[in-house]
């Protein structure tokens, strides 16, 4: 689809939603106060006429902005950081821009999606949040691309790139499977997000295909978090003591370092000796020498790269005939917190997790 | 000094410079190969006649883009992702974006600098790198602000906001003298840097008042990284062994958490049982379970506040009389990795760090 550079003014679009001019304003203002149904009819309004208000006019008579809007989660969690560090060396490499907006997961980001649009990006990554349809439609009325980065979705509008989270899981539970695990402890994320969901199915159809029955596997909530995984796992092995399952899967780095914390911590329990512990994503706090987890490392480059071309193809007007999923396989890093899975020397090991890690200052 | 809208073109640079007008381009797109004789003509003309390029014209025809470019040095080291998130959500909360760009300490930022004031920004944070005095004044003349962030300055023409490395530098060698350290090593940063030169130096000062001599003190290279740190702390030791010094301090988290890390799988150290450690910095990371590092925080939000202030008072023709060097008081963390700190119970202060470590996926 071709990026539509039209005259149309708020004033037409107040006309045509019956509104005030100011109204029209408001709804595109983040947080104005203005009542559903007027902010509807404004939108509803603006994709009919390809409007779109700009903060910076003269993005309408040039191509591009050379801007991508990428909208990530709370950078508490490293892997968003990570993730946005490579968009702005990839973006910059090439002299364009990353606009930076955060989003708490599951939020709706409408609002900072709508502050985008007003500066005509080229693009907009979305890697966490709720998108509401009407931003989505209205984005793609006026031709400005959105991608879904490490999210999977089921809008037909949106394309997405995300690392496979069922494939992910399955590796893991092999490697648990064929360390001796028997039992097996899964700590949840967002129950909303689908990376969980996924993750947990790949781990618990893996198992399910290796013979053990749901009756070896129990599910507790780790609240997405070091604190919610912390408190979890301490508040579940105080009710389970001593029965301790042989394996904890934690849906994702920053959760399975905190199981590890309490688990040494509140309950002296050695990793991988006592029990055995694996988390997803692959983060640099996961090489730490107190952890080295045994994870799935989501190709973050790769990612970003094939999401760039994505929006890309879309921004050049080659607007894809279907929907793009993208699904790149996740890479097994072995780590020390399940047995038997060290391919190369510790210290060799050891040597590429300091490498992995490094950080200037 | 209230911002210039002029409308000087390229045409008119061009002409003063004595250059052709592809040249002018040339000169403000980063990266594009050009004579440095001639770059410089076209700054100077530039300089002279208040000419800015501008990707997106109507920027000048607003009193303000909205966006702030916020540039940090490499996010390997979490203190800067923390700083940019900080700045993220303080602009977005009153509708302002960042424009994002990462330049490798120590490195020359004049390339991302032209990109940003291309974009007309209301103003410029750099927390590493360099910056030519030509793009400083370039700047200048153009009326956007430029503050440092994290950094001291002799330049009369920038103002800066930081945490005083002297006085926490000074807090940490107290704190390890009343711990009955008698020997001391420094594992230090960027030899170009001020803050590490500050850091140390704020250390030295501290011991020299408390009579530790030259001779109980050495100084080794850390490399500002974990990777340099934990190789600096394995060689060092090694050559040592076993009369190690009493405390080490290491002049940021990420460098001293790699020393605990080299300490405890190289050597079998128990800290603080056998050696006390100390970072700056205060990161999540060393929060951590295996770390709770006794450091010295530097004070993110009011810094980020500050800078925004500082940044705002310029872009809004009050340009101060003289440079502002705002020095902010470090936050001194008890931490574990220095005995008979810990203020409230380790239960407690456990929580704590578990609430602020956090982090969602």
């Amino acid at each position: 689809m071709k990026r539509k550079t039209t005259r149309v003014t708020s004033y037409d679009v107040a006309k045509l939603a019956g509104v005030s001019q100011p109204t029209v304003s408001r709804a595109f203002t983040p947080d104005a106060s203005i009542a559903k149904d007027k902010r509807d009819r404004v939108l509803a309004a603006a994709k009919q006429l390809h409007y779109l208000p700009n903060s910076i006019a003269a993005s309408l008579s040039r191509a591009r902005s050379n801007i991508v809007a990428v909208i990530v989660g709370d950078m508490h969690n490293p892997f968003y950081s990570e993730s946005l560090q490579a968009f702005i060396n990839r973006l910059q490499a090439t002299n364009r821009q990353v606009l930076a907006f955060t989003v708490e997961d599951g939020r709706d980001c409408d609002a900072v999606l709508m502050q985008a649009l007003r500066y005509h990006v080229d693009g907009i990554v979305v890697t966490s949040a709720n998108l509401s349809s009407d931003l989505i439609s209205l984005s793609q009325e006026v031709g400005i691309p959105i991608a879904l980065f490490n999210r999977s979705t089921s809008d037909p509008a949106l394309t997405s790139v995300r690392c496979d989270s069922v494939q992910g899981g399955g590796l893991l539970a092999h490697a648990m499977f064929a360390a001796g695990a028997h039992s097996y402890l899964i700590v949840r994320g967002d129950p909303q997000g689908s990376t969980s969901r996924l993750r947990v199915k790949g781990f618990r159809d893996a198992l399910a295909a290796l013979g053990i029955g749901d009756g070896s596997i129990t599910e507790i909530d780790g609240g997405s978090s070091y604190a919610g995984s912390y408190r979890a796992i301490s508040n579940h092995f105080a009710s389970l003591s001593p029965n301790f399952p042989d394996a904890v899967f934690a849906v994702n780095d920053i959760m399975a370092i905190g199981c590890a914390d309490a688990l040494r911590a509140k309950f002296n329990i050695d990793i991988p000796g006592d029990i055995m512990l694996a988390g997803f994503d692959g983060i640099r706090e996961g090489r730490l020498g107190p952890y080295h987890l045994t994870t799935v490392r989501q190709p973050i480059e790769d990612m970003v790269t094939k999401t760039l071309e994505l929006l890309g193809r879309e921004d050049n007007g080659e607007k894809p005939a279907a929907q793009i999923n993208c699904v790149l396989p996740g890479i097994f890093i072995p780590g020390r917190t399940v047995p038997g899975l060290e391919e190369i020397a510790p210290e060799k090991a050891l040597e590429a997790d300091i490498e992995s890690i490094s950080g200037k200052n």
